[in-house]
C-alpha cells in the first residue's frame, strides 16, 4: 500500500486523498509537519484563523516492529510563539496512522457554522468528518467513549483548554492503556479547536504493518538497534527504574532545578517529589514503575501512579510535569502534583507552561509559592472552568506575565522554559534561545553532556563549546523527530555507534535506499533552516533568539552563575 | 536661564541637573523624548524594568505666548508595544516645565523597595524624590491634594491602572481647570507605576515666562499664527463649537466609523452619540461649550460636560473615546460614556486602548455588544480593582484577543487602532501600518484630506497617493510634536502657507537661529528615523508594518471595501 496524505477541508466540510509529492518521499514526523507548514501557511496568518492548518504525521520508522519508533508529530503555527511549530509525542496513533497508509493528515479551515463541532475518522483509502456532541467531554471520557466499540483504534483529542482556544492547549493521544499522552506546546490544542474538531479517530482496519522493502535486513537492524537502548545505562536502567523524574535530584544537586520561578538552582522539597520518592510510592500503592507509551517501547520510562488508596491517578508522570508545578512553584506536594498532571491531562493543556505561568501568577502575588491546592485550584476551578483567571494561566507564561506587569518571566519566542536554567545549565540555555519552537528542551537536549555525561562530558556552568554541542543535538534532534524515534534513543546514538549504524540500516532496509548517517544528518540540518526560513519570513530576527534580560543580570544560586552569552556567540548557532 | 536636562534615578534615589548637550539644544518634545529614548534606553530591556526610562519634555515653543504650543511629551520603550513610544497632550505641565528651565526631565532605575512610592518636585534648578501616600489615590484626588496651597503648580499623575502596571495605563497631566489631559498611549503610566513614582509636580516658582531671543519679532508671528488657527473653519469654527466629537457624524457619514470591533463603517445610534448631540446637552445642562486644555490655546476643542443634573462629569470628551467605548462596543448611551470617561481619567487608563479592548471581550462573547452597563462595570469594578477580567482588559486589546482566543483583534505593533476604519479610510490604514508607534492616529492624521477636503481631497477608498499623505503628514506631525504644538495647528498649516512661516518665524526669533521650513521638515524627518533605527534594532522588521489579516479579508459595509494595499506598497513609505 502506497502512503498518501490526507486532507479535510472543514471550511466546505470536504475531504480528499492525495499521492505524497516527491519532495515529502522520504520525509516523515517533523520533517513533514514542518515542510507542509512552510509551504502551505500564510505566513502572516492569526494562528486561529482559516488559513492555519494543523498536519499530523508519523515518523519515517512508525508503524514497524523497530523499537522507540512510535512517535508522532503535530505541526502548525503556534498561536503562542506565532512561530512554526512541532511537537511529538508517543501513544498509539503514530503508529495506526502508518499501518494506515497516512503519510500526513492536513486539517484545514475552519468550519462556517462556529457552534458544531466535528470529529474526523480515517481508515485505509478513506476519511470522513462526522459531527459530534463530544465537546465540552474531558479528554478520557472522549477517548473511552471512541473506543468503547473498538478499543483498538488510536484517538488524538482535545479538551475544554483547546475548545477553548487557549494558547497552552495541547493534544492527547491515546496510549495503549487507554491513558493520555500529550503533545503539542505552543497551542496546537487551541489551532485544533480554532477548527471545531474535537477528535481525530484512526483505524487501519486489517492492515497489520507497514511495508517494508528488505524485512530481514530491517529485523537485525531493529534487533541490534534495540539492544543498544537496553544496554545504556541511562535508557536501559535509569529511565526505566524512576522515569524522567530520575532527574529531579539530579538537577537538585547540580543546582540547575529552576526553583520559585527561577530564582534559585536548589529545591528544599527536592526529595518529597523526586524519582526515587515516586518509584517507593509506586511499589507500596501498586502502580507500575514501567510502562511503555507506545508499543515496541523497551525503555519504559512511563510509569502508572496510584493514590494512597491504591487507585490510579496517573501514567506518564514526567519529571518535567512534576518541576513546573512542583519545584518551579515551590510545592512540594507529589500527590498534590499527581492530581495535577491527571487534570492537565483531561482538560488538554500543557503541563510545562501551565505551571510555568502559575510560578509567573506567584511571583506577582496571586497565590503564594508553594500553595498546592491554589495550583490545583487554578487547574481545576479556573483553566477547565474557562474563568479569567484560568484563561490568563491557558494562556502561557509570557501573557501572564504581561496582564500581572511582572518582569521576570521565563520565556523565549513566547515559550516557557523547561525544567534546566539557563545559567546552570548552560547548553540547554542555547537550546532555548535558538530553537525555532521557542524554549524547548527536547529541541536540543544538552542535558546529555552537560549533566549526565552522555556523549562526552562539558561543563555546564561554562560557555565552552555550548553552541556547538546545542547545534550537533538540534540537527540530529530533528533528524530522530523526522524518523519518529524517541529522544532517548539519543543516549544509545551519543554513546555507541552500532545505535546510528542500525538506524541507517532500518531506514535503508524500509525504503530500498542507500543513505549514509550523513545524509540522515543533512535532513536534519534542512529541517532545521526549513522551520528558521518560515520563521525569518514571518518577521523574527536574531533578536527572538535572546533570553529575558534577568537571566543576564541576576545571578543564579547556588553558582551564583549568569547568563554571559554574547549575541554574536548565540547568533553563531546558525552558521551551518 | 539655560535650559538643562533634569535626572531622578530611583535605585539609589539620586538627582542631578545636566547641560542640554549640543545635540539636543534645538529639539523639544518628541524630538527629544524619542532621541533620548534611542540614546539611553537598552534596546531588549524589558519595559517595565530598571533599564528603561521615562522622559518627558515640553515642546520647543512650549513656555512662550504663541497659540497652541503646550503639548508635553512624554517617552519610553512601550510595555504595550515593545517599541518606542512618544505621546503628547495639553495641560499645564509643558508650559511650566519649560519656565522651570526643564528641557528635559529623565526618570531612570526602580527602587530597592517595591512597597515605597514616590514623588516627584521640580523647580529652577532644583529637583528632589519624595515619599508619598498617595499611593491607591485617584487622579482627580492626587491633583487635588498636591494643589491645594498652591494651584499654579504643575501636576503629572498616575491612577490604579499605572500602580498596577497595566500596558493600557496612561499618565494625566492637570489642567488649567484643575481637571485631567491624558497622555501615554502605550503603557506609559505603568512604566511610572514600575518606578514607584505616583505623581511629579512642576514649581515654576517666580519664572513668568521662557527666554525669547528676538521678543518683537516672535510677537508678530505669534499673532500671525493665531490668526491663520482662527481664520480656519476646522480650527476656527468646528472644532470650537463640536469638539473633536464632531467626527462622529462625520466618520459615520463616510462609512469609516467602526463599529462592533470594526464590523461595520457606520452606527445606528451614531446621532445620540454625536458633537452634535453632545452641543446641544451641554447647552441645556449648563456646561461649557468651549475649553482650553491649556494657556494660550484659541482653538478651545474641550468642553466641559455635565450630567442631568448639572453636575460635572468630565471635559476633554474626545472623539477617540466617544467612538472607541460608544460605537465600537454598539453603546448609544452618552451620558455612560460620559461617566465612562471621567472613571478612565481617575484610573488613568487609555481610553482608547480600553474600549476597543472590551470591544474584543464583546466579540468573545464576555459581554453583548450595546450594553453600556456591562462598560461601565469593567472599568469602575474590574480594572480600577485590578480583578483578573480587569487586568486583561487593562493589558490591551492584543492581550485580550489573546486570553479570549479573538482573531478579530484590530492592532498594529500590540497598540489598538483608533477611530477611523483603515478599509474606508485608507490614509488612516497606511499610518497605522507604518508609525513607528503602532496603530496611532495622531502620527500622521490622514482624515484631512481624505475625509475634510483639508490640504486637499483624496478618494479615502482608494489606494491613490495614501503613501505619500501619510509619510509627508507623519514627518510633518513629528516637526509639530517636536515644536510643541497641537496637531490642529496642522489644518492651518495644511492650507494656509502663512501658518508655516509663522511657525518659522516663531522658532527663529525664539532660539536666535536662520531655520528654513524644510529644515524643520527636516526635524521630523530625522525623528522617524531615529524612532524607526531604535524598533528594527529591538527586532521590528516590515513585517511588524501590516494589519491584521482581518481588514484584507472581510469587506466593510457600507462600501464593501478591503485593506489591499501590496506589502510592497506600504514598504514604499520608508523610502525618504
Amino acid at each position: 500500500m502506497q502512503d498518501k496524505i490526507y486532507r479535510v477541508n472543514l471550511e466546505d466540510l470536504t475531504a480528499k486523498i492525495e499521492d505524497v509529492p516527491d519532495n515529502l518521499m522520504y520525509l516523515g514526523g517533523r520533517g513533514i509537519t514542518s515542510a507542509i507548514t512552510a509551504d502551505e501557511v500564510e505566513l502572516m496568518c492569526h494562528p486561529l484563523g482559516k488559513k492555519n492548518k494543523l498536519i499530523f504525521a508519523p515518523g519515517l520508522l512508525s508503524g514497524t516492529s523497530a523499537a522507540n519508533t512510535g512517535r508522532l508529530s503535530a505541526g502548525a503555527k503556534s498561536p503562542l510563539t506565532k512561530a512554526i511549530k512541532e511537537s511529538n509525542s508517543g501513544g498509539t496513533a503514530a503508529q495506526l496512522f502508518a499501518k494506515t497508509g497516512v503519510k500526513a493528515l492536513v486539517v484545514e479551515g475552519i468550519p462556517q457554522d462556529k457552534n458544531t463541532w466535528y470529529g474526523i475518522r480515517v481508515s485505509p483509502g478513506n476519511i470522513e468528518i462526522e459531527k459530534t456532541d463530544l465537546k465540552g467531554k474531558g479528554n478520557f471520557e472522549v477517548i473511552e467513549t471512541l473506543t468503547k466499540d473498538n478499543p483498538k483504534v488510536g484517538v488524538i483529542t482535545i479538551g475544554s483548554a483547546g475548545e477553548m482556544k487557549m494558547s497552552a492547549a495541547n493534544l492527547s493521544v491515546k496510549d495503549p492503556g487507554g491513558k493520555i499522552r500529550s503533545l503539542g506546546r505552543g497551542g496546537l490544542g487551541a489551532v485544533m479547536g480554532s477548527k471545531n474538531i474535537k477528535y481525530i479517530v484512526i483505524d487501519p482496519k486489517d492492515s497489520k504493518s507497514v511495508y517494508v522493502k528488505d524485512p530481514e535486513k530491517f529485523k537485525e537492524a531493529a534487533k541490534k538497534f534495540a539492544k543498544t537502548l537496553t544496554d545504556h545505562p541511562v535508557s536501559g536502567e535509569g529511565l526505566p527504574t524512576y522515569g524522567t523524574n530520575i532527574l529531579t535530584n539530579v538537577l537538585h544537586e547540580a543546582g540547575g532545578l529552576p526553583t520559585n520561578n527561577f530564582s534559585s538552582g536548589q529545591f528544599e522539597g527536592h526529595e518529597a517529589i523526586s524519582g526515587e520518592k515516586m518509584n517507593e510510592l509506586i511499589e507500596k500503592r501498586g502502580g507500575k514503575v514501567k510502562h511503555g507509551c507506545h508499543a515496541g517501547c523497551v525503555i519504559q520510562c512511563s510509569q502508572v501512579y496510584n493514590d494512597k488508596d491504591g487507585n490510579y491517578v496517573t501514567s506518564g508522570f514526567e519529571y518535567e510535569t512534576i518541576w513546573a508545578n512542583g519545584a518551579n512553584c515551590g510545592i512540594d506536594d507529589i500527590d498534590a502534583l499527581a492530581y495535577a498532571d491527571h487534570l492537565m491531562d483531561d482538560i488538554g493543556i500543557d503541563t510545562i507552561e501551565t505551571g510555568a505561568a502559575v510560578a509567573v501568577a506567584m511571583e506577582a502575588g496571586v497565590l503564594e509559592f508553594g500553595d498546592a491546592k491554589g495550583l490545583v485550584n487554578i487547574i481545576e476551578n479556573e483553566i477547565a472552568k474557562g474563568t479569567p483567571l484560568g484563561r490568563i494561566i491557558g494562556a502561557g507564561a509570557e501573557t501572564t506575565g504581561r496582564v500581572f506587569g511582572v518582569t521576570r518571566v521565563p520565556v523565549v519566542k513566547g515559550q516557557a522554559m523547561p525544567a534546566y536554567d539557563p545559567r546552570a545549565v548552560k547548553g540547554m540555555g542555547v537550546t532555548y534561545a535558538t530553537s525555532t519552537m521557542g524554549a524547548d528542551h527536547t529541541a536540543g537536549y544538552c542535558v546529555t553532556s552537560n549533566i549526565l555525561n552522555v556523549g562526552g562530558a562539558s561543563d555546564p556552568l561554562k560557555k565552552d563549546g555550548q553552541v556547538e554541542l546545542s547545534r550537533n543535538l538540534q540537527i540530529a534532534t530533528a533528524s530522530l523527530d523526522t524518523a519518529g524515534l524517541c529522544i532517548f534513543t539519543a543516549f544509545a546514538i551519543l554513546d555507541n555507534d552500532k545505535a546510528m549504524e542500525a538506524i541507517v540500516d532500518m531506514l535503508n532496509a524500509r525504503f530500498g535506499t542507500a543513505l549514509s548517517a550523513d545524509d540522515i544528518m543533512d535532513i536534519g540540518a534542512s529541517v532545521l533552516k526549513t522551520e528558521r526560513e518560515f520563521n525569518q519570513k514571518a518577521g523574527f530576527t536574531e533578536k527572538d533568539d535572546r533570553l529575558p534580560e534577568f537571566f543576564a543580570d541576576e545571578k543564579f544560586p547556588p553558582h551564583d552563575t549568569v547568563w554571559d552569552f554574547t549575541d554574536q556567540e548565540i547568533d553563531e548557532f546558525w552558521n551551518f
